[in-house]
């Protein structure tokens, strides 16, 4: 069967309704309108109804969307249906939150081994995984068949981890270092950047403070 | 003067040419193509030119773009320029790494106060900077002029935290906490989600090995 191809921007707001439908389903609440979704996502509902319909047609007229049918159907699209294993490699602040953070352990998608550079931190703990030396890490994708790895190594260490993990046979990756990092055409590659975030919040922030300036004018 | 409106997208891309920029600049590289930016961003040189055309025209044919040149107008866009400051809340291992992390520190953009809800936290030590009580919030935000809000709460501690940051006159929020916030319609919020990330990489995985065994069967 194949799937129609789905924007980047709709699978990216995917994991917004399975967490919106998961805080319903724990509420008990079975079906949901796309006005009501629209509400708590901050999103126009006809957006939503499209979003939804690449998957089939789900909601119905006057009755909405049944969480617990859209729950599955969303968790299948995303392939959390299946286990997918992660390495981390860094072991510093920034990677002992991800480890706690790491909500979705009790779904598929799990951080299954931590890697570091430094032998300060090798042998340590984070949430019941041993650190290990970056050189265990081709052997252990392997042995754990591990499939996205996580970069929280400073910047100019990050290249070289991104080296690393694409030879050990990882597929995807999600960097937090703040670089530009080179990795081969079929390796998918995501980034979260703090600063970039921030930045961006400041262009707005002053964008509206001189709209009120001209307001002010008038 | 009237700027003109700049899609998000390209708000959010100025960063990574800053990056680049800043990189090229200290490696005393005085002038750059499309094609070269284009490279080191994986991006297309015609959405280069684009983007920067924004701007203004500063690129000349055959020669390129003066690297110090763009550096200072993408500063002045993003207004750099001038001072903003910023508070954490949320003192855990993430807003540690923050606080770390905060590379733009010789930048006009800081990390000036760092507050937690947890008496534990309060009065300890995060980079020069004494946690303060989450009480101390409001004046604090008069006293140093903050502008953006930093949330690296846990979820459920996440819009009751978001409340006091609006209620404090804080005009942007930058929230990590895997949770979805109501905020007034003037307050600028993004939000940075690592399990979002993770799952949406996930979903091109899996496509990718579909199409391999596509053309496996071929």
């Amino acid at each position: 069967m194949k799937q129609t191809k789905i924007s980047e921007a709709v699978v990216k707001r995917l994991p917004i309704y399975l967490q919106v439908l998961n805080e319903l389903y724990y509420r008990e609440i079975q079906t949901v309108s796309s006005q009501e979704l629209g509400i708590k996502l901050d999103l126009n509902p006809a957006q939503i109804r499209k979003d939804l319909a690449y998957f089939g047609d789900f909601g119905r007229k006057g009755i909405g969307y049944d969480v617990t049918y859209l729950i599955e159907k969303i968790r299948q699209i995303l392939k959390l249906d299946q286990k997918i294993n992660v390495a981390l490699v860094g072991a510093g602040n920034l990677g002992h939150a991800l480890c706690n953070y790491n909500k979705y352990s009790n779904d598929n998608m799990k951080i299954t081994a931590v890697f570091d550079v430094h032998p300060s931190k090798i042998g340590t703990q984070i949430n019941h995984l041993t650190v290990l030396p970056i050189e265990a890490l081709a052997e252990t994708v392997k042995e754990l068949n591990i499939r996205l790895g996580i970069i929280t190594v400073p910047a100019f260490e990050a290249q070289n981890v991104a080296n690393q993990i694409v030879e050990a046979g990882i597929e995807g990756i999600l960097n937090f270092a703040p670089a530009i990092l080179r990795v081969p055409d079929e390796i998918r590659i995501h980034h979260v950047d703090f600063t970039r975030e921030l930045l961006s919040l400041a262009y707005y922030l002053e964008r509206e403070r001189e709209a009120d300036n001209e307001s002010n004018l008038d």
